[in-house]
């Protein structure tokens, strides 16, 4: 039997437990805290020397030299060769897709004239060079690096390093074949905290990036926190999510394998369903109850349904919608009759999986939008990984003579209501003349 | 005498040079962060009676309840209608132009439906609220609360909470008029660290919102990081910085009174000029030389030109342009003869200032385009503040019948390949029976 939690929005306490249930804060670890600083600044002083050092002592292999690092992209080539014809065009199609969507993102410079001959805009660039952490060992997923990889090549950066550690010096076929058809430019086998500080600040081999991606344990998560503002980073992901809004007509065997499917990431992994049919519920549940011995990865998707899942039943599918949005989840299955319709009225959530046939598997490889998603609810003011992450703005200013007189004006009054009279003095240089 | 330092790229250590005068590290204090710390416990636990006590201790004045922390809207009209009609016509003339800009960032939802009808898009809403942290006292800026509220009005963000102290109880009448022709929808007097933790995680009086924006002192940075993850923040900024290239042609007190705009603001902001022509960075210091006895913030500016600034002979307008990249800088003036020309070589930069008339002051306050930018070399991989941190997206995937098989059989072999069999099994439920 399950132990999967049922809630309603008619318990009296609904929104303490929905808030307890949802609730959840990365722990900050002050030893590891400790341990990445150290790490961190061995790397700025001692570069190479260091990175080896680390690689021998975390991943327990000795490379003889520095340039035994990396990974050369004829490994990555060979790699491709040797996987299965299926895997090579599952990742192909994965690949083409992404970058089919990816490419609908790009951002476009513009600008625009005012009447006195001012112009205005916005220059879009791409960054320079963008580190991309690959995690190693059992955590090591093909699937990640093209989700990474393949927008920040659409938006145009020059040059993509790609860090994975490689465990006891054992490689992963699949990630590099992955890194191979993501056209990644370089690849080093260093991981940890030690790979984050190499590519934040460089090494005589490692390049220093302009940002970093990727996936992580706490060590990498902390040196990503440590390094931001050195460099920039993507969000610091918390356990997966998914909420499901069922009309109760969706076979319950698929909702039941749609909420394993998420459960399975981790025990912290949280698996949510609304639906306003009780009966429904009852059947989903059974369902899990059938299902569970089935799987693979049974103990992991029992615990995290025990501990962070819930079937909660609803007042009626407009409620369905308010509750969604207060949970704003990184995966949302609009399981319904007329998801269309319906999406109109979502107002947060990472990326939104439509009608029953849209499994949200399906979005973690192949549909062509992003798998790196806001999680914990930070879908209320963040957005998907994106083409726009490696893509920056620069503000245009122009202004004509005439239109400078105009903004000195004031521009002047502002600043020196301020009281930076250095600001409005500059401004005044450039009066018109005549108009003085 | 001037101290500003005088640097050329044909120095042998010009490199090291360059680097160690813009090194930049934001130092974190370990008694701020305990003090913050302690400050966001007290008010998540006992919310508005640690909000007074805090707006006691800190600012020195003691509210008779809750209530009166609020500014009523009434009273930012009243500030409006105090102020003299010059700084009415400036404030409404910045709002205006700032809106105009903004107008034009406004993102879109779009969608696309592939051959066999699987429909994939992103859809873009607006954050519900925000809040607008503005200091108080002898920094308190009413250009900045322009430049904050208005993008997140733009945006159509529901409800926009703004909070400034009011040390000793003292309200600064052209910040309340800004908040008032920014639109604000609801002001609160607390400041520092209690008011961010008030933001994050509401108080019976203040509601939470989903992001915090707006600069402050190391209180509120710390806090604004300590709540990162709750709520969105902004980027935090570092000093203001302003890299001029002239070609020798402008009038070299325009380019003395321009450097001292940015050096104006504090002892660490930084004022560069690079130009190919000796003659002319002689020029300048002269005028520095000259000017600098007659300005008001004379010890401030003096303080940064020979801490931070440099005057810089570069070998040609190329080299110049690859320095600026280089530098990435906040505020970018090219005080050139053609900036359309050299402007499309440039990678990194905040905002660009083209042209001899455009003074960078025009940006602060009126030209349209955000005053708050990427400082420290961020601009390398980030943007101004604009509409678009105010707007986030979400993914849409709808996959019809056949598209759903399509995607189903990929996701499997990946899926598989991972060894996450309930994705596996969750996408092949999608498969078509009669291909199956």
């Amino acid at each position: 039997m399950s132990d999967i939690r049922k809630l309603s929005t008619s318990d009296g306490d609904f929104q303490q437990q929905l808030d307890a249930l949802l609730a959840w804060e990365s722990v900050s670890d002050t030893a590891v805290n400790d341990t990445v600083n150290q790490i961190i600044q061995d790397i700025r002083q001692r570069g190479n020397e260091a990175l080896l050092e680390f690689t021998h002592r975390f991943d327990r292999w000795q490379a003889n030299s520095a340039d035994d690092l990396q990974i050369p992209l004829s490994r990555l080539q060979q790699a491709w060769e040797t996987i299965p014809e299926s895997q090579q065009q599952a990742l192909q199609v994965s690949a083409d897709r992404i970058r089919a969507y990816a490419q609908r993102q790009l951002m476009d410079s513009w600008s625009y004239t005012e009447a006195d001959g001012t112009l205005l805009g916005q220059q879009v660039t791409a960054l320079d060079r963008v580190g991309l952490y690959v995690p190693g060992g059992k955590a090591a997923y093909p699937s990640s690096v093209l989700m990474n990889a393949i927008p920040a090549k659409v938006a145009g950066v020059d040059e993509l390093i790609m860090v994975v550690p490689t465990p006891d010096g054992e490689l992963n076929e699949l990630v590099l074949a992955a890194a191979h058809v993501s056209a990644v430019d370089k690849v080093f086998a260093v991981g940890g905290a030690q790979a984050v500080a190499a590519l934040a600040y460089g090494t005589e081999t490692v390049p220093p990036v302009d940002k970093i991606v990727g996936p992580g344990n706490i060590y990498v998560a902390t040196a990503k926190r440590a390094v931001f503002g050195q460099v920039g980073i993507d969000m610091v992901a918390g356990p997966s999510e998914i909420l499901i809004v069922c009309d109760g007509e969706t076979d319950p065997d698929w909702i039941a394998m749609d909420l394993f499917s998420q459960a399975e990431h981790d025990e912290d992994a949280q698996s949510i369903l609304l639906c306003p049919d009780g009966d429904y519920l009852k059947q989903v549940e059974s369902s899990i109850d059938r299902l569970l011995p089935t799987m693979e990865r049974q103990e992991i998707i029992a615990t995290a349904l025990r501990v962070r899942g819930a079937l909660i039943e609803v007042k009626d599918m407009q409620e369905a919608v308010s509750v969604a949005n207060h949970i704003a989840p990184e995966h949302l299955e609009l399981s319904v009759a007329n998801p269309q319709e319906m999406v109109k009225s979502i107002h947060h959530a990472g990326a939104i999986f439509m009608g029953r046939h849209t499994a949200e598997a399906m979005g973690d490889y192949c549909a062509g939008p992003n798998h790196v998603l806001p999680t914990s609810r930070t879908a209320r003011f963040s957005s998907p990984l994106g083409v726009y992450d490696f893509q920056k703005r620069s503000s245009l200013i122009m202004a004509s003579p005439d239109g400078a007189d105009t903004l000195a004006r004031t521009s002047s009054v502002m600043a020196r209501g301020e009281g930076l009279t250095a600001h409005a003095r500059s401004a005044e240089y450039r009066f018109k003349a005549d108009k003085d």
